[in-house]
């Protein structure tokens, strides 16, 4: 059995998230359905991030093993053709036998856009967070350096997800500010994520920027002393896994 | 009866275009539904451009005649509430009781965009034409150029439209590269546009990127000599009505 793994490509706005459930559309299912019938057999296949329901991935990885060679070029368009247009495979590598593309996940990207014009921008409305309120960049900027390097994430999950370790290391959050496109995306580069981290802390920015949220109180949170400056939950629809790093390619 | 012009933007990929017509939904439709539901009684908007199926618009513009008056500035609100969320109004403006949103609407400015990536980037899917094959954009640029100025369009549109006059004006068609996005944008500005126009001089730009069509041959259709540089039509995603110019606000 051939390990090989997949570069996917979604857009989540019509599926329950990337794991596969019962009487829900998921992208795993999808991709699944696609290999089995390529395969001729069942195939599972192991994603590297579990994005949710509307979340959106320009760089989601999976590996599978599976029962026969194909050559890695022609994978992506057979598999291609088996899906529906929202997911598109883009890349596939024969990896070692032990691979695990969770498990060994180094570094992973995660951008969260918001829509900053006055109306919705009716063509970026799957992919963004629509906030016409002023927002004090710089106090964000701020904001998002707290967050950086390692810390207990613990207040900014959440719970229930039965994670024990919850200290994570950012790596670099960062804005990016795109005044022509009137949008703003910030970019969140970490060794590993707590389920819903990255649209908790989007929101805990976004009420920095409304001047809702003082520093001393993120600072309090990552200290475990609060979780008052968590959130809320930002909408999934601005939320795009971009990219993951493994050793193997870096 | 106070004559308001209004900004219009909708994402077309779910409509059968904007002018109205039974058994389909369409953004005129849309529309004039809900400015019905403000104004209690039937009320008939007046497109610049009639955008077909699956075309979207980021500058679209009609006026209609209100049978009272709502502040210039609550009304996009107004009429956002109820209105579906791919169609958002982001304008209104009180116009001179003569004013015809299409009639009078000096400029048009239309963008084409084509996705150039290897695999279908799946975020710009409905508002691009997928095009991986090698194109040879100085050449591309030469061919466009030839389309500026004033010619007559005739082989240049979908016959049956029934319009006599078939000179217009084009005052730029310029290719904007984006390899960062990997998307190539054909920007087209002019006094007036034929039916499907847009799409069959894209056409053409695109075969003579691939080396398909010669300069020649699209100087030839231009002079009225044959018809055989014009398209084929691009597919309906990859435009979109970006602005309408009228004296009034230029």
């Amino acid at each position: 059995m051939e390990n090989t793994m997949l570069d996917i490509t979604y857009d989540g706005t019509y599926y329950s998230g990337f794991q596969i459930q019962e009487n829900a559309p998921t992208i795993q299912e999808a991709v699944e359905k696609a290999l089995g019938i390529i395969y001729k057999q069942t195939v599972r296949i192991t994603g590297a991030g579990r994005t949710d329901a509307g979340v959106h991935a320009r760089g989601q990885r999976a590996n599978f093993k599976a029962p026969f060679s194909i050559p890695e070029d022609k994978l992506p368009s057979a598999v291609n053709a088996l899906l529906p247009p929202d997911i598109v495979i883009t890349g596939a590598e024969r990896v070692s036998g032990e691979f695990h593309a969770r498990y060994d996940a180094k570094r992973k990207i995660y951008s969260y856009t918001i829509d900053r014009a006055a109306f919705p921008q009716v063509l970026k409305r799957l992919y963004s967070w629509h906030l016409p309120d002023r927002l004090d960049l710089d106090l964000m900027q701020k904001a998002a350096s707290l967050f950086e390097g390692t810390h207990d994430f613990k207040a900014f999950q959440v719970s229930g997800s039965g994670v024990l370790d919850t200290a994570r290391t950012l790596f670099r959050v960062e804005l990016d500010n795109r005044p022509h496109e009137q949008l703003l995306v910030i970019s969140f580069e970490g060794s590993g994520f707590l389920y819903r981290m990255v649209r908790l802390i989007t929101g805990s920015l976004v009420r920095a920027g409304l001047g809702r949220l003082n520093l001393e109180e993120i600072r309090a949170s990552l200290k475990g002393e609060n979780t008052s400056a968590a959130g809320p939950t930002s909408p999934a629809a601005g939320l795009c896994l971009e990219k993951i790093y493994y050793d193997l390619n870096q």
